[in-house]
């Protein structure tokens, strides 16, 4: 039986969530599906999706669960819960959780799945909204190699680049790379635009002559490019944002690892949530540092 | 008489220099050049240029000078000082300034250039030494419209993205964006790379996944690559950014603008000429953050 005919489970379907399980449907799996708000799995349903009242149900009914949920708190609910998928699915079971979460969380459920004779793979995304949509996302795989490589025909119905980073965790470990990444390059964005704009420059000509040299990055080119229209609408949220780089601190202290700009970054950005800008897209840090400035 | 008859005076003949000159020269300049140390003349000289003992003698026989020096102190000694550029060179002279400087100091360039009746612009450039070899720098240029549009000719031949930012000082406000960009860019580079090094991934791989969404930069693709191979030669050096983010963070001061970010990746650039690192290339800030965690 190839993996594409099996039953797979699929937990978690906001924005992300919703366009990654229509890949695998479209692609010919039959999908057992739960969310907390119910109506958010619709467009899946009417696609043939089987609506579940629990992650119980969608677990007693899948091979392969698929999760992608909000804060690790809620991972370890769905997973490793009462009415969670390994109290409730049969052995051999296969789970995949996406979410961006903690390493050492994604550690305990491979091994209490494999005290149960199942099988969990950490596989945090990047890409965002549209990579979710496209297929395009890339996809950082922690877990077994076996395990890894059954369910490898379905992470490339949801993107495009998908590695297999190492063991249970490594998945995580490499989107928190992302996300340290991202938060110095944002660091040094929005520093850059605040001085160019306070100079009296026009930020799109700065960006069209620092982008695209040694100073180049998708956050300048992109995020840049919105903070010189005023636009701040959220690709990626900073209350989401807030909660990824507690994560990379909290295991990077648990490896006796400094890392003081990802600090610095997120003391700014915890001081955004402290204005009220959670729900405003990363670039928002810029309105941090303006409002600092008083310009 | 077209730009490029004139005679074209060239005064620091450095790696950078050599090949802007060059350019000039080939395009069919009339070159007067003078360097500190001579002998890194002679590459131009072979070409036809004609080798001058001071700033002085080149100021005298130029229509149009070009400096790319150290530090603002030498471009303050070359072009304001007793044997430097204005005060030997004819009225309607114009002076291009391409070292990285501050934005004061091209103020007050223009200005005691305007009252000898002659012409000042600031150009810095960035793209290194290759994109001065190959003639595809980016010329970031202060300045009054008449002055840069005469001079725009001869930028054409040295640099394939040249845009006017603005008055006096608008060149090097420019190239200030573009360090501090770099500045914040570089310190998520070696946070995340230091990260995924101590979670025991494999750097090249992560940088395969994280390099080319969200989080990329020419920063993690090109030097991150390197740090990947503990290879710290310089492209350019600790000790030339220091000096640039120094000068940012002066002129940030004077327009009361506070960039902490830019002041703790300065501090850590400090800390590596502590360490005796300032003639690596500015990725050796990964060997920086590797000593404070003994990673």
């Amino acid at each position: 039986m190839s993996i594409t005919s099996k039953r797979i489970g699929w937990i978690g379907t906001g924005v992300m969530g919703k366009s990654m399980c229509k890949h695998l449907i479209t692609s010919g799996c039959t999908a057992f599906v739960y969310n907390r708000s119910a109506e958010k799995t619709k467009e899946l349903t009417e696609l043939g999706a089987t609506l579940c009242s629990s992650p119980a149900e969608v677990a007693a009914n899948s091979d392969v669960v698929f999760t992608i949920v909000g804060f690790p708190q809620d991972v370890e609910e769905v997973i490793l819960g009462e009415n969670g998928v390994i109290a409730n699915a049969k052995e051999g079971t296969i789970i995949v959780d996406m979410t961006t979460s903690t390493p050492s969380l994604a550690k305990r459920i491979a091994e209490v799945a494999a005290s149960k004779s199942m099988a969990a793979l950490d596989a945090p995304v990047s890409g965002g909204d549209l990579g979710a949509r496209e297929g395009t996302l890339a996809i950082m795989v922690g877990g077994d190699l076996v395990t890894y490589e059954t369910v490898l025909p379905l992470f490339e119905m949801m993107g495009k680049n998908v590695q297999r980073m190492g063991e249970s965790g490594a998945g995580q470990h490499c989107k928190m790379a992302n996300q340290i990444l991202i938060a110095g390059t944002m660091i040094g964005t929005v520093e850059s635009l605040l001085y160019a704009a306070k100079a009296g420059m026009d930020l799109d000509q700065v960006i069209d002559v620092i982008g695209s040299g040694a100073a180049g990055s998708w956050s300048i080119n992109n995020l840049g490019r919105r903070i010189a229209k005023k636009d701040f609408d959220p690709g990626f949220f900073i209350k989401h944002f807030v909660k990824d780089m507690g994560i990379a601190l909290e295991e990077a202290a648990k490896m006796n690892l400094a890392l003081p700009g990802l600090a610095m970054a997120n003391q700014f950005y915890v001081a955004a949530k402290a204005q009220g800008l959670e729900n405003l897209g990363t670039q928002g840090l810029y309105k941090v540092f303006a409002t600092m400035n008083q310009a």
